[in-house]
């Protein structure tokens, strides 16, 4: 059972955003608010509709008892039997005297949004992530715990790698391990071998390991709802001084972001703070000037219940870095037709500092 | 590779809807247009702009090498660097003269919507759901094939079901004996014991398996990106009458169901065909009618490339079901308290009548 204080946190902000509730629609917001994760990310299960004094959940018959049981302190309205969702929330909006609701614009279909919209006139942008990118030590700890898993998977797949394996038996043997220890993926396993490591976002596939290859591994565990996320990149054989190169570059590319960042927190610009584009930058400039091509994505992400969340630490980021947040930083340098590395970590932001929460070797691993 | 038939029978319903493209934003279309399903559903990661005449993709760095190998026919527009999604679409449209576009709005997001209806004034929902929903043979057999494996699997988990073992470590046996084989699930299994199966959309947990439980097994096989999904519940020990009544009642509503579909494409009422919500009725009334209470889900959905998709069978649909349709028919009885019992079969409408895919035992098993 989450505490009361999240959803609290949430009534609060309800009068200040100019609406009488909240409509939360947003599978990682329910699971925050109320500590169920059953509903799927993949279709329509429920719906919060909060008010500063009540809570009700929407959801049908599939989980009713579910929701009974588990989430006491929530009203449940149950959609089906020939009631829509629709026209309940007509009903229970008319009780309470809704008349200004806010919605979650970057979750709710179009489809949706219209059918509500039938319902309730006035509807505004509802912006719900800055209380869970704020991670309680409780949050960071759950997070920390899923991260010396990953740390232990690595250290097990480091065994498993051999010359003529593929990259899905690999990802099996990872993914496997994970489980067996109790713990679920937090997401799809990413095993790229030699050219395919020039893929940021490479689909494990059949590819079989040779000699000299890169072998990239991004993967993450979930416990207790909360995520981690980390890359590694080691090389099969003997590298050549190009590999070298590349994953000397990334290593230091990551350290120098981490390294601006323990400064920024220590003397931040006043009135400013430490703005996530800079430390994107500073990543980014580093391996631009090492000759190399830009990162093409990101440098990190928030994490938490999801696996990307705010903070992101892009170039066009307009967010500013805040104690307790907890990110990845993800320097990666990718060559068509050759290869590439890639090094993640997660870390928290303290009140004097960051910490990383992965921990497990960065000095180049020749296998 | 997708044969490019799937992209000309789109590219032919864009001038009829009254646009001049259509933006395709839901993952699963861009897998069954590209035959690519490397993109996350969790977050928006591509987009494909189509034309009658021409074909697009929007994606960023992550993807763009995989795109350009795997996806010649299609024109990469790069997102990143500076470049937004929004930019890059205003500019496409402006060169294609795209004044009126087809949206998803079933799938896209309001916020996204609100972005692009900056670009572009004229926005028109788009369905394309129609094509998907009529299988080909070849996308039969696919089914078919994780169908199979379903079967295999369910085989080997019976040999498992003993006192004192958990829900998840059941699970775990299930998702690895798939994974083993070579394929991978196409959702999360649910395997809820005893009073958990009162619960249709149980989270598998830490509960035990004791003499007397049922043992409800919810799970599928994903093979070429074409799923499977099946369920079948015994009893562990000795059952009660009560429940070889449930399941009895089960098993006869899903043949009552199955039989009208048979006699009604036999002899469907003319210029009717058959109609989704009559069959999800037959099951219904049948479990109604032996005094259960109402199946608190539909009776079935579609499926391909999505576990759940078009059509659906339930009391609110307006669906006609087709030749080359494959849907499950699962009907469920649930007791609170005391437990519940779900066969759910998949099968597909032929001309003249209707076949089974999924072909596991339904007698009813005593562990």
């Amino acid at each position: 059972m989450v505490s009361g204080v999240r959803l609290k946190n949430l009534q609060l902000e309800i009068q200040p955003q100019k609406v009488d509730a909240v409509l939360i629609s947003r599978v990682a917001n329910i699971t925050y608010l109320t500590g169920y994760s059953g509903f799927s990310t993949e279709e329509r299960e429920a719906f919060l509709l909060i008010t500063p004094q009540q809570q009700l959940i929407f959801t049908d018959g599939r989980y009713s008892e579910a929701v009974k049981k588990l989430l006491p302190d929530f009203r449940l309205v149950e959609i089906g039997g020939g009631k829509k969702f629709k026209d309940l929330l007509k009903e229970e909006t008319g009780n309470l005297k809704i008349t200004k609701l806010g919605i979650e614009e970057d979750d709710l279909k179009v489809s949706e949004f219209k059918q509500i919209k039938k319902v309730i006139r006035f509807l505004k942008d509802f912006k719900f992530h800055q209380q869970r990118s704020l991670k309680t030590d409780a949050e960071v700890s759950l997070i920390e715990k899923a991260c010396e898993i990953g740390d232990l998977a690595f250290k097990f797949i480091l065994t498993k790698i051999k010359a003529g394996i593929s990259e899905k038996e690999l990802a099996y043997y990872l993914e496997n391990f994970i489980r067996v220890q109790g713990f679920e993926s937090s997401f799809k396993t990413i095993i790229a071998f030699g050219e395919n490591s020039a893929v940021p976002h490479h689909q494990t596939g059949e590819a079989r390991l040779k000699s000299g290859d890169f072998v990239l591994m991004d993967f993450g565990v979930r416990f207790k709802n909360y995520c981690s996320d980390m890359t590694r990149t080691v090389v099969f054989g003997r590298a050549s001084q190009k590999q070298k190169k590349i994953y000397q570059t990334v290593k230091e590319s990551q350290e120098k972001a981490a390294e601006f960042l323990k400064k920024k927190i220590q003397h931040p610009a006043p009135g400013v703070g430490v703005l996530a584009k800079d430390v994107d930058r500073t990543a980014r400039q580093y391996i631009l000037g090492q000759g190399f091509p830009s990162i093409p994505h990101s440098l990190g992400h928030g994490i938490g219940i999801e696996v990307h969340e705010h903070p992101y630490l892009s170039p066009n980021s307009q967010e500013t870095l805040k104690e307790g947040m907890v990110f990845s930083i993800e320097p990666g340098i990718y060559i068509p037709g050759f290869g590439g590395g890639r090094i993640e970590d997660l870390y928290v932001l303290e009140s004097n500092g960051i910490r990383q929460l992965t921990d497990s070797p960065k000095e180049f691993i020749e296998i």
